[in-house]
């Protein structure tokens, strides 16, 4: 039996209440992050799709994805191996119809998950920008919020099986996730599934198959959507460390420091490793190192010391610059945003940095008791829990994800048509352009 | 007697502070949106006036506004009618005098209004785009903050007359309105009063009164507007909640659910209408939507199920694209900014929803005791109490905002003269453009 | 001996963690309005260095900055002279070693001065804009973070001598800041130490002395700035007056309106005085204007009646244009972002606003007892107390943050060299522009 979700207090109502108010914040960053690493025409598009994806994603949480992420202590169904119980999918009405929005904890993990899923949902935008329908968009976030997100987060957060891994199998507290790398590796997984079902870019790859720089068309939305993300992940990181792992509220402290060190890190970590290597800082991967930082600090931010959360972020840069050069030359994928390296790599790094760095005294839910420690305090226990989870993302989330996408794509093709791609995705499938009066030259990366 | 206003915990004031807090982004979301809307030749001009309009709203509601609204409880002038009292002004001193401003709900809700105001006072902005002179943004603002809005809000959430329909007459809870619903719809006509006085932009019709459409200049900045006012937006319906229809602190997190629901279904809506019905769904629509189903939900947010939410959203974006489409082409009304349907067409829609389908049991200020109902579970005197302030808004708040801006505009005119929309509202009233070294068409659209 | 600091309710904690994550909507706005104020085609290394300069200030604060500040109360070095103890730098260990993150006032506190310092140094940014290397950027904000800022706040609000002035020396309560007008001046002061190093821009004095306009390249970033600006210096007026002052939290509400007030009436002051003088407002000078009446609040916000507030506001509008206007013409500083005008003579009047206007009865930290009163109030003592601090800004932090960076200078220069200012800092030292889809004219302003 996992242990009782305890009942907040009222502050800890008010301050979940506020934390979760934040994360549209980090909605609003990946938005602008996304469109202005993509082309100027398809600028209109990509925010149009933004919307219409927190919409989806919202109103299919609403629908049926609570209904199977459920939460902890609540119905679920589960199945009996070698005398123990696991808990593989959540038993909840649809439509929020067994839930009280009243702040108890059920309540605010509902609304804070309605939120998250889009936040999920934005990811693979990043990598489908420019040729990626809209119609397909949504009914894509549908599939992830209706159906992969809430069975994932059920395992993860819903005290399903990988949160179960500790008391049932003595994996130290099981499976760990405070703030959600996992859900953003999930996000990032999808985003990687998409471009293999897209492909790339007409004119990103010359027949030699050599890619091509496609700069993305406003670096200031770019930069200044990372700082919205930052407040965003403030909030992601400790209304999910209070409900999901039973922080108390002053540890907020903690996490936003461990963030804010996490994020300031991982992008210095990125402008030096492009400098040393390429002469000049480059500007996109420092704001992707940024966001990989808050990615991989949100998984252990609440059990480390800030100068672990330095180190995470350090290591998170680093990779992130590593990742994006890797996929677009030796895998040929196409990915705008650096969706897969910012959110799968930095996730899954970041789910792995709990089992390694973990060290808090203290009480945790998802156990029967014991201080949290990872493999570098000596519980190798939870660091094997971990790969559990990275495990189950690489072999279950990402083939599932990819074959959900993959049929999808036999009934409602995902990629816009070639004169769509020709056209820019704004003219062609809304009808107008983000910026009307202004005069661009939007061959000049498509014609090389 | 009204009820009087309980005494707030600690805790519900630290929310309450928290909620106002948010609001600003609802303004700066709109100022985005407004901007985004209109010409690229008129954007430093539409931001100047943003600035400038919800400085001289904050000024002057400091000194005047909040005398004349006051707050349920405090000193008011009544007059007796039929053997009831009926407030129809309140009696406060000037400057904000009489008020601790010590977290007190009287304090919460003269800052909550110093924001609101200046929000209701931004709407007429987005009609009145690429046309109306600063000095006269900021003089009717002075009208609106100084005497339409605190009279018409005393009425609403004072304590005054249509408050008192409950007790006084025995219409339901007697006018309720959680959000804001009815102060957005107040904007809204004050925008539609605009029009007629302001006139179509030059070029938009022509000589047979055939309107041409004029694209706004930044969809980036549109779309990014409405996240923002998302944020704003649960801000101002979880305090206006609290504050003027005594909702527990808990019942937030069904505002917010309710809010992003509503907001999400109708932006969804419009995408769905404007694709079905010209091929390709609208940016600005959607845009628009999104932002009607966010007024549409502010009145009954705290008093529907979600469920509710969503059709209440589904219908505010059936009825602003709708509505878009009628000003302009039916009435020739050039509304750039959409203000007229998203704000009064929604707000509207908004007001009457509660009447339909409010149904919490449970206790509301502004009346007696008993739960709160609307028609659609039975009570039909609250739906009466709701179209009684339809009325009102329609039937005296529109002529009186029309008044006061036609006076205005006799001794100082509110349109720009004829060589300023020619050289375009940045160079001609502040003497250098938004975009300086961007090269621009901005003849395109003002030759046809 | 200074009071101690009282524990904080839970309550009050919760709102200071909440008041905390809105700072970083001060640095967003504060990075879009140096952006907006610089060339388009230094956009992107404005933004890249205002990541990069919160980065390394939150860095270099965790590493030693906080080492050196310290908090109310807690271990620091201490000189004795005629009887009286005068604490001069804190006592701490590295790496926030000697703190428990956890919610306590000195963690809190930590937590605000690791952002707050990014704050500070995004100042100099603003001024530097054009020409400033990315590198020395960092280096030099390492100086400020990790030396100029802690030896100051340490004086000012971690218990050091300025603040000891009233229990020592009997000056009022000594000198007090509420929200950070002094720590608004340093970074002020460092910027004109950097414009005196980094000399003007190319192309802006004529051979005869005479400035040439060179306008920002986006009016939209700067006034939006404005807006979220508000939102991070209502967080940040209303923390720092809790943490560093000991204000109940029901003030807030009290704070909130002032700093509203404030810039709004600042900017409608720097809005009709550029009218006056020149026929026209200036979009950019009444941005000026907004933020400068922020950082004039921030010193007395909690301690003055609203009425007060809006004559600050006044007061800081007309200084901020006469300032800018005398810098640029007199001086032949060029400060692109009026970070000198804004931050410097805008703090130094906060600081000053103080001990004139200061008059609430109630206890304050950094003395004994008694209520806190300006000189306009009858104590002369407060006044006093405020002078010395703002002789302590101009006479010693002045020169050691011009020696610190003219030292940085000699070993890694500062200022960008020549081809990079002719072909734009982001090509130079980026490799790539912020827009590179559109069409600008950049060379119509460095031609002149």
């Amino acid at each position: 039996m996992l242990l009782p979700v305890p009942a907040l207090s009222e502050t800890t109502v008010a301050l979940c209440i506020f934390f979760i108010l934040l994360v549209p914040f980090a909605g609003a960053g990946l938005s602008l992050i996304n469109t202005g690493l993509g082309r100027s025409r398809s600028a209109a598009h990509s925010m149009v799709a933004s919307l219409c994806i927190l919409a989806v994603a919202a109103g299919v949480y609403f629908l049926c994805g609570f209904a199977w992420q459920g939460y902890i202590g609540r119905p679920a169904h589960v199945f009996t191996v070698a005398g123990s119980e696991w808990s593989w999918i959540a038993d909840e009405p649809f439509f929020f119809r067994g839930l009280e929005l009243d702040g108890s904890p059920a309540s605010l993990a509902a609304w804070l998950e309605m939120l998250s899923v889009g936040l999920a949902a934005l990811i693979p935008l990043g990598a489908g920008a420019d040729r990626w329908r809209l119609g397909a968009c949504c009914a894509s976030t549908a599939l992830l919020a209706g159906w992969t997100y809430p069975l994932f987060a059920h395992w993860v957060w819903g005290g399903g099986w990988l949160a179960q891994l500790g008391v049932n199998y003595g994996l130290g507290h099981g499976f760990m996730d405070g703030g959600g790398s996992a859900i953003q590796a999930l996000g990032g997984l999808t985003a990687l599934a998409m471009t293999w079902i897209l492909g790339p870019r007409r004119g990103k790859y010359s027949l030699e198959g050599m890619p091509t720089g496609i700069p993305g068309h406003n670096a200031v939305f770019v930069l200044f959507g990372c700082l919205l993300a930052l407040v965003g992940w403030l909030g992601l990181n400790s209304a999910g460390a209070i409900l999901f792992t039973g922080a108390e509220p002053g540890r907020a402290v903690l996490i936003a420091v461990n963030t804010t060190l996490a994020a300031a890190s991982a992008s210095l970590m990125a402008a030096v490793i492009t400098r040393t290597r390429w002469g000049k800082p480059d500007a996109s991967l420092s704001a992707n190192g940024w966001v990989a930082g808050l990615v991989a600090s949100s998984a252990a931010c609440a059990f480390i010391i800030p100068a672990t959360a330095v180190v995470i972020g350090l290591i998170a840069g680093a990779l992130v610059t590593l990742a994006v050069e890797w996929f677009e030359l030796r895998l040929a994928v196409d990915d705008p945003g650096g969706a897969i390296s910012v959110h799968a790599v930095g996730g899954i790094w970041g789910v792995l940095a709990l089992g390694l760095f973990a060290h808090i005294p203290g009480r945790v839910l998802n156990t029967v008791s014991g201080p949290l420690r990872g493999s570098g305090s000596g519980d190798s226990g939870q660091w094997l829990a971990q790969l559990v989870g990275v495990a189950t993302l690489l072999g279950f989330v990402l083939p599932l994800t990819y074959c959900l996408n993959s049929l999808l794509d036999r009934f409602y093709p995902q990629r816009v048509a070639v004169e769509g791609e020709q056209q820019g995705m704004d003219l062609f499938e809304l009808g107008a352009g983000a910026y009307p009066e202004f005069l661009t030259n939007p061959e000049e990366f498509t014609r090389r």
